[in-house]
């Protein structure tokens, strides 16, 4: 019997999430072996559906989204008779019952030992009771293991993520509880503490001694699409800033744990955000930004404002684009700047950390035309993945001189596709092993530093829109850096939409494939 | 009028050094104008000949050996009109007035102002009687500059040397001297000051708290070919170890200087040398290995052993291979061995410095398959020029464990051809700029480094030959390493003779031509 053997429950099977990621990173876990075919999946939504028909849209989400292509028609009769569709009002309590004799039934039919995860793919407010009907229906009671996976977002600030928090612990316990947050399962934010920490080159550097400022963008070209409803309630900070961006902030700055187990990982990564400076209403003024885009030009094409969005406010006053300088007030980022920024509609769709290192002594000799700039460490996240860094070497030829040289290593160019996040984390899931999910203390701590600023924005109108699509957020988030003497260093793509010279070669650029 | 204007008085100009390196280099600064059309060339050899002939030789010479081809015919006359013969015995001082004659008018019709280059392209035996006859005969009384090049060895002593030295030191100052050692010339030499002190993030690395140990091979596939004349009164450590492995080892070593000029730089550079450990015989045992090669097969072809080849010895005791461990004695190295290795008839061409990081915490979860091997700094000489970094990263895909990865830098991958380093050098000549020649001082210590291992080997006969042509030298060089727990990390071109991928891509290796 294998180790994976697994009964999936999908809260939410119609909507976007198991659509795009969930159905497509099942599929590819089955054509991987990586279930090998102990598995059965229920998808479960508000209306009726025929099993034929769940099995039509389940086919018709793998063919658009599957890194994997449906090729082998006898495989996917295989794939798709493990799936059952089972119509609930997740508020309806007396249909539980029904869900939990056909769990029963399948997992007798199909042969599993009872292992349940329930997937909450659906908005949050239902969270509190699907975990309570689950439990008062006896859903969770099996021979197996029982986890629950929920999405982002985790409430929309700390009350409401702490009610949240006390109802799903009415029926699952925390070490049951596998809060996704996708940025976690990618393959380069899980490099890094590989990089930190099986690397004797980095380790020594990676400290206020020789690192000067640390900047970390996620950037985004589309607009709000489909989910203005969420994002009007959302916004930027709330939406990425709280949970992937300080993600990353953890993943780089924390100290190594003793051991490479879960809790001795999560433990050191919570301690980043305890060091995280609180910023009094002044501070919040001077170091974090808010932008909305209004019309602009993106990619050659035409971009309506945020506020002329379908489902959007014509008078809204929330952010599309956060730009914040950090600190983290421990002994060994004491004094370093973590620049982070996130918006939608800008330039280049990227993830990108830069760690930019400290000053040199300014040598005429090797300075002599002005070409020695600061070493950088550049993780790359999305789209490329990968690690570069920036250095400086002798001018080819005779004479003297400097000029900047690349170090590259591309972790995804060679691979035909790179496994989904979603993948990644439905076997970590599966295994029990939580170290790439967000633990409860983690997203207290980010949502006591989001709070504050949440709560001085609502109090102040701010003048939006304040920056075009297309462009890289409102000035004020260039004059963040610029006042310590910073700037933003380009990140994947810009050079080449700017028609400089990339220091990724073009090749490579227009070699990989976009991916979400 | 050019900066650069220059006559070129090269003697030894029907020997093998001027006719592979010296024609080829003048006819390459010519062809990329960094000579303009300001210069002359007289070569002084024994035999008469006439210019027609001399013309023929140099042109044979360029068509063989230059990385640029004679493509336009009035360009070519425009060059080679310049170059003139001179017959001379050398230790014939009354044949240098009409030396001087030729000289004063060959710049009068060229419109020179008398700068001269005095190339000594031959046995240093000739050196004193040359210098002597230059100074006596007037030919270095002239409006212009003049200096003198000479070529390694300096002496095969440190007696000798001095010999030598006060001989030159009759006609030339020392700052009229440059002593070539054509390893200074090569690009990824003079790039390693660049690449230490240009780059924050490898200064702080770059001594003994996180630096294992350092190793430099100089490996040649050649055996002695139609040196043995010379190689059998130098052998390995005189050829080899004494200045090029010894300048390679003074880049990598010194202190930042204070400012980046010529003197400040040789001034760090010797420093190097004057705190290397100096060896009792008992020690010279154990840290110094010599090796001469017996027959074996190379590439796939049956080679005869070193006692074979012509013009050698059948008994001869002249050591083809050198391996030692030596010590820094300063501050930032105490306790680095720096493992040096040349030879002749090793399996692969190639001069590379490597740089092997400490050890790490040996996290059972990160190295769970074993494969966490220490972070490599690789300088590559030649053939390929660049650099590269192996460190470790996640392995790709879900599940944990590390795997090597490789950063690169390739200087001379997207060059058609590099500059060569005599082309190099003599444009530093023609500037007066001697940083990367090497001074007397220089000399000086190498020699009181290598004359206690040549006095003791003159006394202890070796059991030669003890190593077979092909191979990598005899046992005891292994062992050297291997009493420290240490290892030869491969070099270039070696993982792909064995069978083992490459650490380079193999496109890479195919891709760049075996230069000198």
């Amino acid at each position: 019997m294998s180790t994976n053997e697994v009964t999936f429950l999908i809260f939410g099977a119609t909507g976007d999430l198991a659509h795009r990621k969930l159905f497509p990173a099942i599929y590819c876990l089955f054509c991987d072996g990586r279930l090998d075919e102990d598995f059965g999946v229920i998808g479960i939504a508000r209306r009726d559906k025929q099993t034929e028909d769940f099995h039509k849209d389940v086919r018709e989400s793998i063919e658009h989204y599957s890194r994997y292509k449906i090729e082998d028609e006898d495989a996917w009769q295989r794939f798709i008779s493990r799936f059952y569709y089972y119509g609930l009002d997740v508020s309806n309590q007396a249909g539980y019952s029904g869900l939990k004799d056909m769990t029963g039934q399948l997992e007798q039919q199909l042969g599993l030992a009872g292992n349940r995860l329930f997937y909450l793919a659906m908005a949050p407010n239902y969270f509190g009771v699907v975990a309570q009907n689950v439990r008062s229906s006896g859903l969770k009671e099996s021979s197996g293991w029982t986890r629950l996976i929920i999405e982002k977002p985790f409430g929309h600030d700390l009350p409401s993520a702490n009610e949240l928090n006390e109802q799903i612990h009415n029926a699952f316990a925390e070490d049951e509880t596998y809060r996704i947050d996708h940025y976690l399962g990618k393959e380069m934010v899980q490099n890094i503490e590989v990089i930190r920490f099986a690397n004797a080159m980095f380790e020594p550097l990676w400290n206020n001694r020789h690192i000067d400022n640390i900047q970390i963008t996620l950037s985004e070209v589309v607009g709000v699409e489909e989910r203005a409803g969420y994002y009007e309630s959302a916004g930027a900070l709330r939406d990425m800033v709280q949970n992937h961006i300080m993600q990353m902030i953890m993943m780089v700055a924390m100290e190594p744990p003793s051991r490479f187990e879960t809790e001795a990982i999560r433990d050191e990564k919570v301690k980043v955000l305890r060091s995280m400076r609180r910023y009094s209403p002044d501070e919040i003024k001077q170091y974090v930004v808010r932008g909305q885009y209004g019309p602009g030009e993106l990619q050659g094409k035409s971009m309506p404002g945020y506020r002329e969005e379908p489902g959007v406010n014509p008078e809204s006053t929330t952010e599309t684009f956060v730009a914040a300088k950090l600190f983290v007030d421990n002994f060994r980022w004491a004094g370093v700047p973590f620049y982070v920024r996130t918006g939608k509609r800008l330039p280049t769709k990227t993830t990108e950390i830069v760690l930019e290192l400290k000053g040199l002594p300014q040598s005429s000799y090797l300075n002599m035309e002005g070409k020695m700039g600061p070493n950088l460490i550049v993780i790359r996240i999305q789209p490329v993945e990968g690690m570069y860094l920036n250095l400086n070497a002798k001018k080819h030829g005779a004479g003297g001189g400097v000029e900047p040289i690349t170090f590259e290593y591309c972790n995804n160019c060679d691979q035909e596709s790179t496994m989904e996040a979603y993948e990644r984390l439905f076997i970590d899931c599966i295994k029990g092993d939580p170290t790439f999910f967000t633990r409860w203390d983690e997203v207290m701590e980010a949502w006591e530093i989001a709070d504050p600023i949440e709560q001085l924005w609502q109090q102040e109108k701010p003048a939006f829109p304040n920056y075009a699509a297309g462009t890289w957020g409102p000035q004020a988030a260039d004059e963040l850096l610029s006042k310590g003497g910073h700037h933003w260093w380009p990140v994947y793509g810009q050079k080449m939409l700017e028609g400089v010279q990339a220091s990724q070669p073009e090749s490579r650029e227009q070699q990989v494939a976009t991916s979400v």
